[in-house]
């Protein structure tokens, strides 16, 4: 932005018809303004693309990245927090780790704190910040990446995912080429973007296969082991269930293997089972899984490195990028008997 | 300590005979100073008690603490995080995570870095600080409180650790109580006190049960799924091989369950399988696991609270405390065939 552009507080107090000291407020995101100023003036900030100076303290400490989850319960989530300390650590950077629940309170308190400590970027982990916040971090000029993202994260966000629709296309390949011809679909969430470019993955493979998605053997999962054990339960309760199943993620294969032996049926013997992530623990799953691996703390390693070099001023070469996914073939999968 | 204790950089630099720009320096841990003179200065730091007040920066920004772990890839670690987090978010403290690698260099890079942040704490997870890391701490006044101790700490520094002894001990009586009498042992590593707290554990089960250790039963480990598998599989090549074991660690018996399938024996009707720590993961292993679990997010929560109550002159109540471990029941443990 050129200097003739900037736009300063005292410009927006006397576009918005109220004092200095109450837009400083409303930048700082302090409580103690009506929410109707606090419209108006966030309006005219973001019209004029305002942008808080960077905070002089970055001169007198050590910088700070802010990687935020939304729950810190996920099995991945450590994966990614390696990669993200891995090069932040490096580069003599702290990494602050958060949880904010979904809960708007839990991260307006975050937003609150990454002030206080004036942390230098954010890197947000599948989590849907309201939009607010997201303007919030524009204002204080905080450089922000997003991972994994589940929607549709504004243009100018960098972000970086995995290869979802090529992993979900080389699961169901595999299982293909070992003679499988009824292959079940447990799905994730379909709200995610991740979920339906693994679903589409999978289709497009059957369809290069000649065959097309028989809809009675796609059922929907959330990711979490017990939708995988539900889901499993419901095919073999099929007049003619799948002879392999494709789950969207590795705790949904975990729970589809449980699902098998409680009704006395092996995997592979009876069912070739693939997962999707290779979560550490899958290498010694019982059996071993077949699954697509996200290479997830490649992933934390590259959303650092973006916004350390946010921090230092430089724009990524593209907004989005994909780690390639990779298929791993273990124990899980056999041909059909 | 009163004020006439008070020992000034003035008064070190003047018993060391350097200058006081010199005393500055090791007190800051910069390298700039001969392995001599940072010795003796060390030295009558130690002796004389020496503290660096309190840094102002405290007053203008947020507070911190740091938690440091040797490496980032245990499935535990999460836990930790995830309890860690929750205390300090909600008192507006950010939770830096850093992993040193057991590596000098790493910790000594992690040591710049906490001071140039002015972290106000540390939680120390199983991670064997040296010594001179451990005295740099003291010296800078920052609290520190380590959980789940690998060795014996300094006697001042709190620790938080589980019951391991009650937790082995429970583990063996349950597979008593089922009937088994050839009960194996997959062991930690016998450099940690928790190795042998389970171990001792084991041991007062069989003897309260009128029984004795069979040495031939007893399998070294290292908490990893491959030395489960190991051990699994010596003890099945024995002549006459146990009816059930415990594992030290939950990845232990994932690695012993995966060498009984290998085999083409099924838990728990051919061998019953307990573990120990309850990570999310084992409640869905195949079959899912009974196991001791320790309350690891609990632990954080503790040392999170007892470091912050640290930051601000409290003492801990007691320096080594002992949160309750308890046996967890699922599918993998049954009367011997």
């Amino acid at each position: 932005m050129a200097a003739h552009d900037k736009v300063t507080i005292t410009d927006i107090a006397r576009r918005a018809g109220v004092s200095v000291p109450t837009v400083s407020r409303v930048v700082n995101g302090r409580s103690d303004v009506s929410p109707q100023t606090r419209a108006r003036v966030e309006e005219l900030l973001r019209e004029h693309g305002y942008r808080k100076r960077p905070a002089t303290a970055s001169a007198t400490r050590a910088a700070l990245l802010d990687l935020v989850f939304n729950d810190l319960d996920s099995p991945w989530a450590v994966e990614i927090i390696r990669g993200v300390e891995e090069v932040a650590h490096a580069a003599g950077v702290g990494t602050v780790v958060s949880a904010i629940h979904g809960r708007s309170g839990d991260a307006r308190e975050w937003m609150r704190n990454l002030r206080a400590r004036a942390s230098d970027g954010v890197i947000l982990v599948t989590s849907a910040l309201e939009p607010t916040l997201h303007e919030q971090l524009r204002i204080l000029g905080v450089p922000l990446v997003v991972v994994d993202p589940t929607g549709s994260p504004a243009a100018d966000t960098p972000t970086i995912g995995a290869a979802n629709w090529s992993g979900g296309l080389a699961a169901t390949e595999h299982l293909l080429s070992l003679g499988h011809r009824r292959i079940a679909l447990i799905a994730g969430p379909p709200r995610l973007l991740c979920s339906r470019a693994r679903y589409d993955g999978y289709r497009a493979a059957l369809e290069a296969a000649g065959l097309s998605v028989d809809e009675t053997l796609v059922v929907p999962g959330d990711f979490h082991p017990e939708s995988g054990f539900a889901g499993c339960t419901a095919l073999l309760d099929l007049p003619d269930p799948p002879t392999a199943l494709f789950a969207a993620s590795d705790q949904m294969a975990l729970g589809a293997i449980e699902a098998l032996r409680r009704r006395g049926l092996r995997v592979p013997e009876d069912m070739s089972v693939v997962g999707f992530d290779d979560l550490p623990e899958v290498r010694w799953s019982s059996p071993p899984l077949t699954t697509v691996r996200q290479p997830l703390a490649d992933m934390g390693k590259l959303a650092a490195r973006t916004v350390l070099a946010l921090t230092h001023g430089a724009r990524p070469d593209t907004p989005r990028v994909e780690l390639g996914t990779e298929l791993v073939v273990r124990a899980s999968t056999a041909p059909p008997a």
